[in-house]
């Protein structure tokens, strides 16, 4: 689902990932860290797509927030096995969201 | 592919977008959009991905370049038809990358 009606300033990570072959135990994890991201303090939303590339990106409130769910002890687990694992090639960029607007029918 | 390898801080348009019932014309329009957005002074690069929501990030040198390219005649009128035909929803947001890193195997 679109997030809408967040006002800036607040903050972006823009997750942009390649699997690698081995997938085994990707989708829970992936299942899992959505959920948890949702009851972390300043988490806003969220929003995925995958075709060969995966983007997600999750919205907070502040960069303190972002490096306080980085320290999260099973979402430092699960980026472990995402390099070891999952992963071929991602990139991640954290911003800030200075200006938006929407559009619905 | 991933776009790695960039400086901060520089510029991210994040366009989440769902389809409308009406797409006749949208792959012809936006491959001509992806071609010419790389054409733009100060574009650094381009993701894209979609499920039931579309996610395509372009990154860019600065506001100004930005708003060139929203400005870009051929841009604007396919996103006249985007509002008209393509898309039921859509956010657009314009970010400032901060910080980033990658992985790749």
């Amino acid at each position: 689902m679109i997030v809408a009606h967040l006002k800036p300033p607040y903050y972006a990570v823009i997750f942009t990932t390649i699997k690698a072959d081995n997938t085994s135990g990707y989708d829970q994890t992936a299942l899992r860290m959505g959920s948890l991201a949702k009851k972390q303090d300043g988490f806003l939303g969220i929003e995925s797509a995958r075709a060969d590339l995966g983007i997600t990106v999750s919205y907070w409130q502040s960069l303190a927030d972002i490096q306080k769910w980085r320290e999260n002890i099973e979402h430092t687990e699960a980026r472990i096995l995402g390099k070891e694992k999952w992963y071929a090639q991602y990139q991640l960029r954290i911003c800030k969201v200075e200006h938006e607007y929407g559009f619905k029918k």
